[in-house]
């Protein structure tokens, strides 16, 4: 399989460059029978658009999905969906003098290195906006595994080196940066004007919770679900670490703190993270991501050309000072991505009594 | 696919269970013409071998890999190599008293929810025992990767909350827990011998190196070379957290540090860890994993049967204090089966001039 | 993998429905620095179209097809290629009548025990329709394998029962039927009149053959590749049989007939028809297939209802009088997308020298 | 995917050369708790042992089948089933003239070709001897459909030019060639003996039918049902030609002759041959394939050696007349492998209510 795809049975192939005519997802082996509309996919859309917010990349894009196939009087058919997003506010003048240079931090170089080629204008393939797609395919996605009650949130947990407490769920949904602590947040916000300010960028940390998840969902050895999830979170752009449960903590423990007592009404603890030979238990799935600072700065740094000379790049364009917040929907859209298709595999092994 | 299998080109399926006959891998994509010999794969083997010292789990198994085809006069045809090793000291009647309980910490409980059967006896399918055929794959892939000039090495970074400096290559080969750290490697052995006298198990953090890694490899969006990584390494049992490069250390920076300087020569820094955008850039590739306490302790647990009823486990059997050194040649293997795989895919894309 | 998509390397989805929005197609894993244009593609798609002769299916569609993605100052990236047509002339009232009934030698019933919904506009995925995508993949397809000086064309061998002597290439390519028999030809286009005059359809048989393609392409045992094509060429629509060489003549022939005996200018005939083991020879690959006539006739015919009540169904929309010789592009593509894919596939296994 | 497995969610890789130590399978999805035994496989792989008559290859296996993992108690587990035949009778020494000659007919040319190297004793890996993998996982298959009460059984229909009417099921069970005429079978098998004192062998044509297939399997465009039953059927090593239904003669008929007419007891004919639109319709699965003659002849063969020499080639070694009567069970593997993998891909879509 080439790898612009993803999934046994729900099956996502994403496709689309920054300063294309458009970017986009098929979705091949949505269950049938779902109501589903634009509506359904604008929401997380708009959460992953740019320029909502002062720290935002200034780039204006509508992001209007259209469902071009596999939807029928307002519900799946079970055929592929393909969904399309238009670009429309590609300014590639700005990428003129990239032409022949590498961005450090950027996968010019290796996309250069990989294919002989690449389309340098806005980072071509290897964009931030092909999220779009993979957000798109999760919206739809969240909604098969929400017919079974699970549930996929993420929250900020730390950015810019400001650590938030997991206090408020209502803050994690209704925040500018999704951090469940307004106080923290209101030190981030500071703490990426300054950053912007500076021409600089900003790392964070992004917590993922899953509730409502049956058990059985994984498969063992190299299909498991969290090494399907660890995979999926990895493969975002700006993602360098991925925990799941007590995650690097656990290698402190020692294994009678670090097991999980189990009691007539579930997990005493959740050191386990909701998952426990690659397979869910049924207790709440617990990840955390670290995402490295965009590399995209407004400041020289030291490069090379493609012919292997020195050069001083300094990045200008359209470009967000954390990946946090905008990243908060993808991190959701491969969550659900992967337990959408762990939950079909699932139905096949064991059929529901 | 089912989840017993990874890779697109280099496609390895392993089977077996802790207490069966016998446990294997079938490589399906080896290329033609590799010297392989039983000998090519049974040194990885033999570093996985339970019962090499005090703390390890005193199960004695000789585990002679057998090539059973694809192999011809020496050397590999192409057509799939079968790999088998027989369980030779598998003692069940140790785990008689497990048959209707679910130790905490184990995938007891989880294959009993997703098959609605499993093989109690020693684990089963979740057992470590399954790496055997992990780590005779890589051997493999080991072999194929090496004709590239890439090694791949493990070396234990940390163990029972011991951290060890990376300070000697040789010492990581040869010590007995591959630590790097020759005076702390006697601390975690003491550290080991205290858990074991306990009942208790420990936890520690592995450090994985990619050298001589040509750049390109790896693809856009779901198939990228870290993603890969991350999952493969995550669906070693024990792992809990997986990093790349400069990991959740660069949540905490700002770009303009943790961009990686380009210079004629190569990168001045290597936080990106060798990879960008998804894709092999031709430095260093650098791993960290967490692995959790082993779950297996000899002390009283409080627990459920089958039926929910509340219950107490002891874990008898035997036993390692610690995934570590077990779990090195493992995530190496991991390591090498998905750059092998990589590799060959990347042939197919750009032939070589 | 859900049912949309195919190939290992060269990998195609196509989604759509007759009359959605549009169709198309994705292409994951085309080599890079290929020059493609929509020109490249819609030469192709031309043949296909309807409307284009008197027996053909009155429906006008342009069948432009837009490349969204991977393709960059006239060169593929590397990246999916998306392909997209849509759908101009879709008239759907013609189909209202067909809402609740099945129409015999349709996917009518087969889709609805499949996905307990349907879209019955124009026969939704099930119509001919949906061949666009596989035709513009197909033209990506054929250039890929182009460069390695592979071509395939495919020819009517028999229409109605009137069958061709296999004589003039040239006829075969310029030919309103592609046939390379002008005689027959006549006789065929007669009696699609005829035919059409009935309300009835006809069915036929096309031959495709594939020159210049090198030996070594095709795996052992499952991924042969004469399995390959005739898994591609019986998942078109209308065909009902496939031969590959000798075919069903090979049954009545003595091994030492059906041998190819093989001289240092290589095989002296070409029973196998260019594979041996499911392997390419070197010879020209030579396959037939037997198109039934298209279901949909102008006559009345017992059915059921979706309820199971028995129904006189008259299938009224537009349609061809036989899949004749539309079909042509078809069978072409699909054997064009799988020699791509074996193609590199065959370059990771022994790179070129 | 490497090219020796098959299937999405019923996964199968052989494994194993003709004189290599063993051959096997593993199947990598089967559904748990379904009661299985060596006794279960052992009766499909004795139909396929050599060595039962006349006019079969005087080589000698017992072919007995050791499950070694994925079963516990008699049930599997939903984890991997490992299957290994040992080779005991391979006589390599037969081959060793043939080290360096291509056999007409057979893959010898095209294997160097592919990988460069060949295992040339007895065929290696095209030797007829792999399909005994594929039985072995067939059976396995023939388990899973067998609990949705679907039931798949080949029979001759014509051999060396005699054909037979299709008469008598229970003939075609127990005679010695499956052939459903006993007058005819007699004419076959002397036809089979003369056959073999001239050193000559024939071909034939088998019928597979599938009862009890419930409506819906089979997926839209790639994974069509019977591009997947044509695909695995013409993997098979003799088969050059695969019909469904009314298959070439569908080609001569018209629509209004060739649709089914459905009435509301089901279908009144079956041209279709049980599948419309590439799913399953609920009637009966009618498929045909025509086998050449098996290539091995002891008889003077034009051919070439490895350098490209002329030379002339007399096929020792032991070899049957007919790929009839032993290719049969062989097509009932085939059809079992993919109607079990289509089987639970369909339970994934549309849960049982």
């Amino acid at each position: 399989m080439s790898g612009n795809a993803t999934g046994v049975l729900f099956r996502v192939v994403t496709w689309g460059e920054s300063h294309g005519p458009a970017t986009g997802a098929v979705i091949d082996g949505c269950p049938p029978r779902l109501a589903l509309s634009e509506a359904d996919i604008q929401g997380d859309l708009d959460r992953r658009r740019p320029g909502k917010f002062l720290s935002a990349s200034p780039r204006r894009e509508g992001d209007r999905v259209e469902i071009l196939s596999g939807v029928f009087e307002g519900k799946t058919t079970g055929t592929p969906i393909s969904l399309l997003i238009r670009n429309r506010d590609a300014d590639s003048a700005a990428y003129e003098s990239l032409r022949d240079l590498f961005r450090p931090g950027h996968g010019d170089m290796t996309y250069q290195a990989k294919y002989g080629i690449r389309d340098h204008r806005g980072g071509g393939r290897a964009s931030a906006r092909e999220t779009a797609g993979r957000v798109a395919a999760g919206a739809v996605a969240r909604k098969v595994i929400g017919q079974s009650g699970i549930t996929v949130s993420a929250r900020t947990l730390e950015l810019g080196g400001i650590a938030a407490r997991d206090l408020s769920p209502a803050a994690a949904v209704a925040g500018p940066l999704y951090c469940p602590d307004p106080e923290a947040e209101v030190r981030m916000l500071k703490r990426l004007e300054e950053a912007g300010a500076e021409g600089d960028t900003l790392g964070g940390i992004v917590k993922i919770l899953v509730r409502g998840c049956p058990p059985g969902l994984g498969e063992p050895v190299f299909g498991k679900m969290d090494a399907d999830l660890a995979g999926a979170l990895m493969g975002i752009g700006t993602v360098k670490g991925v925990e799941i449960g007590a995650g690097f903590t656990a290698a402190r423990m020692t294994g009678s703190a670090c097991n999980d007592p189990i009691g007539p009404k579930g997990f005493r603890t959740n050191h386990a993270g909701g998952i426990l030979a690659g397979i869910t238990s049924g207790a709440e799935i617990v990840l955390r991501v670290a995402c490295k600072p965009i590399p995209s700065i407004a400041r020289p740094q030291e490069t090379i050309d493609i012919h292997g000379n020195p050069a001083v790049v300094t990045v200008k364009g359209r470009h967000d000072v954390s990946a946090i917040p905008r990243i908060i929907p993808v991190c959701e859209a491969m969550v659900c991505i992967v337990l959408a298709d762990h939950l079909l595999r699932q139905r096949a092994i064991l059929p529901r009594r």
